[in-house]
């Protein structure tokens, strides 16, 4: 395999673009990735999308978006694992360029989302679980992850106070990000005080239904040295694991093993442990899920991953810094370009362009991206050169 | 690059299945494929899928169907591009064999139709045209495929009868496969009077609605010398090229420039042209769809396409036998498994497994899948070795 970097990135400010089509979203995010690429052209392209289906009334996104790039006749391919989307996305542009199929490629993540109202983007969001056995059935997402969060507190007595924090520090960061669909601080008290939503999971630790899209350009390392300018920063790992769709047929409600087994691939691909890494980027579709997630990873012990915030370790100045974009709770949850924007966040940051949130130097960054309560997880490790 | 093959292939007998779920159909098609490469476990896999959302309300089909399978957690990937989303799903997985990332890997279509009502399907369908521009205005996909007829009667002097051949060919051909949806033969009369869809297309113009899967396995060559002792059936190309969405777009109504592009890549990895291949397998979606991908391919001149299946050229005997299996005409067309099954037919006349309706000895097979009117098009060039 052919050793690959990431050379460009772009993204939209993130938010409820009413005023804004699927096409006008997608194609600001992309001729910015290859405007800082510093490319011409880009021969195959990569949208990671859940559900143009539900969300959209338009599949086939490939060449709709190829086109609208003015692009075509160039391969453009859709690929879909739920809110993992934009992370495997981002994986296939990596196989197409790491096989020696084609040297530019252009990977991206889109959703459209508010386009529909609350009750539809539910159902569409509900797609991503085990419909037969786990939404017809009458939960939702916030009530899956609601157990699993009732699951960590009983286990492990993870505090309510801790899943706060989670959120609290994730608007702090996100409050630098100038391209985050909610750039104001909270408070803990303010999140112990929103609406319940499926106890003990409220509002504010819930991440938001946006409408945006991401987008990096990928080339064979060999080459990247001669288009860019910029600090390098290469592929060091790509890693893929799947589990059991639904919550009931799981080992352990308090455990995500696919980003446990993804997590040990991409661990032994780049040769390093989780101390060498400088900052994360994880899935934090709600609070539990960062913490659980950051267990995952090796970056807290198990059980303690709601110490980590609270404690302030994962915040930025910490020992490992957890979502320094804000992660999807503050920057927003386009499911689809999710993935995506975590690597461009580890990007940005590895080149240290990232202004006040600047995580400060560093050579190793990590980005996991999930589907459904953990599926799907695809976890990538990005390494300045 | 290394070198890859086709070492099993799986499908399950297509039709309206309703006392079965898309698991089912799928696992059926996936397991008879892992049986028939002789391999006790794959490492990777790919689901093409055109709208899990909106047939089946279900999205995540990656790790949803690698659990069904035991699987689980290896990286299960779904991949969409409309109807071409199975001959992009097997591309993919090219992709992952091709590149060094996994050996055994399994690349699958599924599509599962009929659990919705005809209404739905239709609007599920449209999703692969271009929404905005075409089917929010109306038109519907037996609609655009008419214009093309009509324009291509116009300027070509195509015949209502020629069309009515493509049928009656197909459906001669599909009645020597025990799988297909259709095994009955037609008269070209009974085209040219079953009920008219959208002038000049009549119903025994269309492809189905279906419910089906198909599957086939991957490895590298040097691998599969030594795990098969059938016939070795490499990917002597494999090509991917985009147009614009809309009908109303494209320079010429006429010509598929996608798959004309697709060609072109493809003829050049495998070193040949059109006149080395022993059949070809493409997307009759419409009989119309026939006449002018045969074209596109160089099998038949500019202008006539029509003639090829009047004159007993494209039938099984003829010169260049098109659609051996029945093609979507008669196999069925579960939109997500064409692509594949399309493969699965390929491998086995090169394997000269196929009975009555083998083609007789063959090198050289290519198939071409696409989606909506031609907006992708997936080409793959098959070689016995």
């Amino acid at each position: 395999m052919r050793d690959v970097a990431v050379i460009g990135v772009g993204m939209n400010r993130w938010g409820e673009l009413w005023e804004k089509s699927h096409r006008d979203i997608w194609t600001e995010a992309a001729l910015q990735a290859i405007a800082d690429a510093g490319v011409e052209r880009v021969e195959s392209m990569y949208v990671g999308c859940m559900s143009g289906g539900l969300f959209m009334g338009q599949e086939h996104l490939g060449p709709l978006l190829a086109e609208q790039l003015g692009c075509g006749p160039i391969p453009g391919t859709r690929v879909e694992s739920a809110c993992a989307s934009g992370g495997l996305s981002f994986r296939q542009a990596y196989f197409d360029v790491a096989s020696g199929a084609h040297d530019i490629v252009l990977a991206t993540g889109l959703e459209k989302m508010t386009d529909v109202d609350g009750a539809a983007a539910t159902y569409a969001l509900s797609t991503a679980a085990d419909q037969e056995y786990e939404c017809y059935q009458g939960i939702t997402f916030p009530g899956l992850y609601a157990m699993m969060a009732r699951a960590h507190m009983h286990r492990y007595g993870t505090t309510r106070r801790q899943l706060a924090d989670v959120a609290v520090k994730n608007h702090q960061h996100g409050s630098m990000n100038p391209l985050a669909q909610f750039q104001g601080k909270i408070t803990a008290e303010q999140v112990e005080t929103s609406v319940l939503v499926a106890d003990p999971l409220r509002i504010l630790d819930c991440s938001p239904i946006t409408d945006g899209a991401a987008a990096v350009v990928l080339a064979p390392v060999e080459m990247a040295k001669k288009l860019t300018r910029k600090p390098l920063v290469r592929v060091a790992a790509s890693a893929h694991a799947t589990d059991h769709m639904a919550l009931h047929d799981r080992n352990d409600l308090c455990w995500i093993e696919s980003t446990a087994v993804a997590a040990r691939s991409a661990y032994e691909q780049a040769g390093i442990g989780p101390a060498k890494l400088s900052f994360c980027e994880v899935h934090d579709c709600f609070t539990i899920a960062e913490v659980m997630v950051i267990e995952a990873l090796g970056i807290a012990e198990k059980g303690k991953g709601g110490e980590a915030a609270s404690s302030g370790r994962t915040a930025l100045g910490g020992a490992i810094p957890v979502n320094p974009s804000g992660g999807l709770k503050s920057k927003g949850h386009p499911v689809g370009a999710t993935g995506i924007a975590q690597i461009r966040e580890a990007v940005m940051q590895l080149r240290e362009e990232c202004g006040p949130r600047q995580v400060g130097k560093a050579r190793y960054g990590l980005t996991q991206n999930m589907g459904g309560t953990g599926a799907s997880s695809v976890v990538h490790i990005f390494e300045r050169i």
